[in-house]
């Protein structure tokens, strides 16, 4: 599922920004995410992949205890925005295109985490497959989001 | 683009929640939307159409004055929302299965709307298409959302 | 749903192909898509929208009559190229890039027609939204595609 | 990406059908995918995942030795359709409710492979995750398809 398979001929994907740096520029680029305390805590970066963890607030859910579509659809837009940054660093100003994405199981109370995988990062399009997962490793929703990557 | 073209024969929609009840409904069930004041605003309930008014906040806005994915996400979740409840009435949890969204445009500062129509409301799946329009008229994002209804 | 609303500022959808012209190129570049017979057919051209009707063949038909679900992807996809290319030519090599579908009703029996609307025409991307009817006037789908425009 | 991880709770996808059931099962029911010859192959079974193979004739590429589109989306659904059917049998009737696809690299000339993962197969909904990869293993595509498994 991800660029490059076994026996493949991908250029391996190479990270630029660790965990620390990503941190460092969503903190001092996106502040309103953290308006309601730290909810978001990159975990890893590898190449390829980068995995962000969210501990849902009261504001996050809905009538009984389901967190929100909206909010996960955005645990998913941020983990594929790290993922992008991470291989290409912080200077670029990707946005989003477009987005799919599957809601698959009202997730268990308690963190979630999303695995941003790069499927393609080429010069105009990044395309990002994320998974969420519970604590207890269910599969909450899947979604797949295209970046436009600005030329230069 | 509705659910019924000129000369079909597919049964009309029929609402049996006006405005002031899909507000009614809003402000009970999900107060947490208004925790920033009263940014979402029902305009109007036609068969087969829900039109819903946002006015975008600073915590909305990302680093050049755009709205965020996440947002216009959002606000087009609670219009096709709305509308499934405007023609099934507000005792039913429909609940989110899958959405895809396009990002058109950058929005001119300044209101949103965003237009809901039924393209199939069925006894175990609704698929709306959502519109959402800046205040000149430009689309800005259109997306399609998917709906499962519980028995009963 | 089309890029320009009433009182927007839009600029319009100006097509510089006709259904002859559109008819033609088709033709000449997919032959292979007319390989069991005439069974597409563009009906009209205006601007931001090109409709597109097909006549299903025995061999596009699913156990129950259904028509299937690549047939109907196929058929978007070709509409929504014929929309691109009337707008923009036929010199340039427009590639799909990302392709969101759902499947409403089961057809009638009988002819289909793509109604393909340009919702961004932009120098890099075009997103066209695309609903299929039968003959009574019933939405069968409704999808949503994105083509990379090449430079120059 | 799959509906299970470590330490996690899910039951185990439990295939009910092998290569050789699903084979003789598409020959008797969809002879008309094969008319071209005999370009699809099941490669394997496993617990949640379905390969199969593909091997492209003339008539599935486009100008400059591209594969269509729509040949990929069908490729998709075929696998998506046999992991459904692998794990619930010949019998049922699940139809595609919705579909969205990402056109990743244009593929080598040669043999395709789609690797179909069950992201979840509930009692009405299933939803699948596709990858598709050419012979040199570069990822080609990524789609995700939902189908409604009828009552019974």
């Amino acid at each position: 599922m991800n660029g490059k398979t076994q026996g493949g001929t991908m250029p391996e994907f190479q990270p630029v920004m660790d965990v620390a740096a990503l941190e460092a520029f969503f903190a001092a680029h996106f502040p309103q995410i953290a308006d309601d305390g730290r909810i978001y805590r990159f975990l890893s970066v590898q190449p390829g992949i980068v995995c962000l963890q969210f501990a849902p607030t009261e504001k996050n859910l809905r009538p009984g205890s389901t967190i929100s579509g909206p909010t996960l659809f955005a645990l998913a837009d941020y983990a594929a925005y790290g993922a992008i940054l991470a291989h290409i660093g912080p200077v670029a100003l990707a946005v989003t295109t477009g987005a799919s994405i599957d809601f698959l199981r009202k997730p268990s109370l308690g963190l979630l985490v999303a695995e941003a995988k790069l499927l393609k990062l080429g010069k105009r399009l990044a395309v990002i497959a994320i998974a969420i997962s519970d604590e207890l490793g269910a599969l909450v929703a899947h979604s797949t989001m295209t970046y436009s990557i600005p030329p230069g």
